[in-house]
């Protein structure tokens, strides 16, 4: 069974002094006003940490409550910071079953009335422990791939840079036009190079911000302007130095997949999307998993601005994470009425798309290890039919990537080695409660081992570090410690080494 | 599309020193043999509080990772306690809609290893906050609905003591025969007597254990001797006060309704019933609620033998909650676990029931506001077709009752009264962290208002209190107070009533 939509809305997102059941109850009423409905078949509700944000569990009862709906079927989603997709999946599919008309979707998130370092460390509960353990942090990763990435294009350290502050200026300047963006202003280059380093290379305008907002859509059977063309879903490893490549998101290709089989479209036929941007270098990476350029190809597209508001093919036209603002269990959701919005028309006079007829939506969930791409089109739009298979399915073995990177086991306690190469780094400035400032983070390539996180407590310029050297690995008080191989460490190394009867 | 059950499998319930994923990991591992299967479409992973309980955020991709299933798209699904008929009934609609063949349904709580008090207090989040900050608990609230169970059924304290013994009796002795039950110890009467109180009227033996275990279920498009014959689900309002009955639970009775109208079956269809007794009054309200007896009958079915292993119609052969434990996400899950086993016949031979051909599971969320009914049966059962419309749905106006106890907006602050009647009444001995034992709650109708939370620092002797008296009603640092009505009091009213000018 086919599924429409029938009415979207979102709060203004930002800082709010409104509890989180009102927000959401404002999105909701937008959303049903628009599908002209009362009542609802059932509701599913995105929230990501609510126990730990605000103080409740058995949250769909209560909002279900709140929205004068008691009775109603509710359920609580959650696929971490891709929450608001995976609510909309799940709807998705108890519509499409013929079970039920109309389903109500309900994402958000309250966050800003916590201190930063209580809400940086419950976002972190969302890292694998055994990444987790070290310090490292959202930005920490996402700084480790973006330095992997400029390494593995061959990008200069001042290339990076560049790259990734007009990523930050594009989305501010869409974010400038949006009435529902938490920061609705312009941003220079210089001012992206004058803000204070988070996890090097990363800025504080290179992360999306703590944002308090909800967002809301009702899916339904029966017809309507707008259709639900295709959703894909996957997951990856939970630790991020268990994958096979550091600069792209199996789970988003993999999800991306499964999208573009279920609409039978190709990544050429996107006329506009909303890319995961929580960090700038995620925008750039997913345009590349999301088949629209190819690896390394993205930041090149950026350059060329193809990207832009105006560009051949709009990426976060809504100002994305970045600019909008990054309610955890809401932007999965608010990235597709954005979608919606744009699909009608509706998206304002300077922010309104030419060319909106098909519009995708990407939400990474966790450090990009629970990603959904979802797919809407006008209902009116017609489609060329193609001869033959579908070219992105054929350039592309799925299969064989995904079964690389899939360990059997969880890797709980890899063996101890004495060497390693470093596959990519941080220093990371604003850490959580416990570490100290600054902290320097690497992934090692175990000899003939598992790829694991290690600190590095003596570096504190990132200069001394270098991808691809070899490392020395200890373990120290049950964390490993990787340390550059100088002669006097090799030295060291040598001696520890000898039988302990010499 | 018809969805069957090709998979289950479950922990031993009870204390377990394994980390969460691996008890997980352990039912899945079952669940996947039995249905022949390395890999599926979809998981849905069914966890209450896992973040305050363990830690992990994001824990659909961490376990479907620690299963050497990363890539496989996972959700997390949560409706409080009955979590895991939630995840089960969300995975249902993704292979109803054709786009999933084989769905793996995992669900699990770890609890035991925290302080008691901790663990009480993020089961108490589930509470309306508006009741919760009077020191309200879980047994609190189920105390009071037992008090006036008894009220409304004219039980005497003594009789209600005995009905309840005779659940918890018997769902022992049935926990006896089960080998992944928590307690498989048969007690009698005295032990029951001898287990204390822990919110008056209620006793230790009437509450449901704190317990790690793990559930998993296989759904498949592809027809197995098993089948999902109905679903149903529904809410209720979030605090207890608001609800029009407080010895019937909305929820379970709408919920009931859509998965009877689903199967096209009656009540009296039912062969057997895994029915939620988190708390021993529910199982008796339950039975009243699915319509397997009238209301007030509950008690004398029980007391006829009826819902015995032999009986006519067994409730909770398993055990239930009281027995086989409540990790508070497993437990929906568990039940159906155990209603597939008897549909197979393999509950072994001492639990097997003779008539096991269509079970029914029940399951409540929060305190009776996110409840389940789930009904399985046996794809070979024979169905005798029906003469007319269900006796079932023609004899209760589901509608009507529905429309009654929803209030249209949440009712926060309700306006201060100077009198009341008591509605029901507890003395809670287990109190939460900040409060002094015993604390004695009340509800209390306003002249007028709504019911409301209350407390009352004077009486300590549930003896001097009597449900459908009036009390006094006073607000004091920012909680209502209730109080006895006696002369003194009545007089004090006045005279504080007194216009101040005299």
């Amino acid at each position: 069974m086919d599924v429409y939509i029938s009415g979207a809305g979102m709060t203004k997102f930002g800082r709010s002094k409104e509890p989180l059941e009102a927000m959401m109850a404002e999105a909701a009423s937008t959303a049903l006003k628009e599908a002209r409905l009362e009542r609802v078949d059932a509701i599913y509700i995105g929230v990501m940490s609510v126990e730990e944000f605000v103080g409740d569990s058995n949250f769909a009862a209560l909002l279900t409550d709140t929205l004068g709906l008691a009775g109603v079927p509710s359920t609580r989603v959650e696929t971490a910071s891709s929450t608001g997709a995976g609510a909309f999946e799940t709807a998705f599919y108890a519509v499409a079953s013929g079970h039920m008309k109309h389903i109500l979707v309900l994402a958000g998130e309250k966050m800003t009335h916590l201190p930063t370092a209580k809400t940086t460390r419950i976002l972190s509960e969302a890292i694998d422990r055994s990444e987790r353990r070290y310090g490292a942090t959202m930005p920490a990763l996402a700084a480790m791939i973006a330095q992997k990435y400029a390494r593995e294009f061959n990008l200069s350290q001042l290339k990076l840079e560049d790259i990734l502050a007009q990523v930050a200026v594009k989305n501010h300047s869409n974010g400038y036009l949006n009435p529902y963006a938490q920061f609705r202003k312009i941003i220079t280059k210089d001012d992206y190079l004058e803000s204070q380093i988070v996890s090097y290379p990363l800025r504080l305008y290179d992360c999306a911000p703590i944002t308090d907002g909800a967002s809301a859509m009702v899916l339904t059977s029966q017809p309507t302007p707008i259709k639900v063309s295709g959703i894909g879903h996957a997951t990856d490893t939970s630790a991020v130095g268990h994958r096979a490549s550091f600069t792209s998101f199996n789970s988003t290709r993999e999800a991306a997949h499964k999208a573009y089989a279920m609409s039978q479209l190709n990544p050429s036929d996107i006329q506009f999307a909303e890319v995961h941007d929580a960090f700038t270098p995620f925008e750039i990476i997913g345009t590349e998993d999301l088949g629209f350029f190819s690896a390394g190809e993205g930041w090149k597209a950026l350059e060329e601005g193809v990207t832009l508001l105006r560009g051949r093919l709009p990426v976060n036209p809504s100002g994305g994470l970045k600019a909008r603002g990054h309610p955890v269990g809401a932007s999965g959701l608010a990235q597709l009425v954005e979608i919606v919005y744009q699909l009608r028309g509706e998206a304002g006079t300077e922010r309104q798309l030419e060319r909106a007829e098909i519009g995708l939506a990407h939400s990474i969930g966790g450090l990009g290890n629970n990603n959904l791409v979802t797919i809407l089109e006008r209902s009116d739009r017609k489609r060329i039919p193609k001869a033959g298979a579908i070219p992105f399915q054929e350039g592309w073995n799925q299969e064989d990537q995904c079964e690389k990177s899939v360990p059997k086991k969880r890797i709980l306690s890899p063996p101890p080695a004495e060497v390693g190469t470093l596959e990519t780094f941080t220093t990371l400035y604003a850490v959580p409660e416990g570490f100290r400032s600054p902290l320097t983070l690497g992934l090692v390539k175990t000899k003939g081992g598992p790829v694991v996180m290690a600190c590095n407590p003596d570096y504190r310029s990132p200069n001394e570090l270098k991808i691809g050297k070899t490392v020395s690995l200890k373990t120290r008080e049950g964390l490993y410690v990787f340390e550059k191989l100088t002669l006097w460490n090799r030295l060291k190394n040598w001696l520890i080494s000898l039988p302990k009867s010499y």
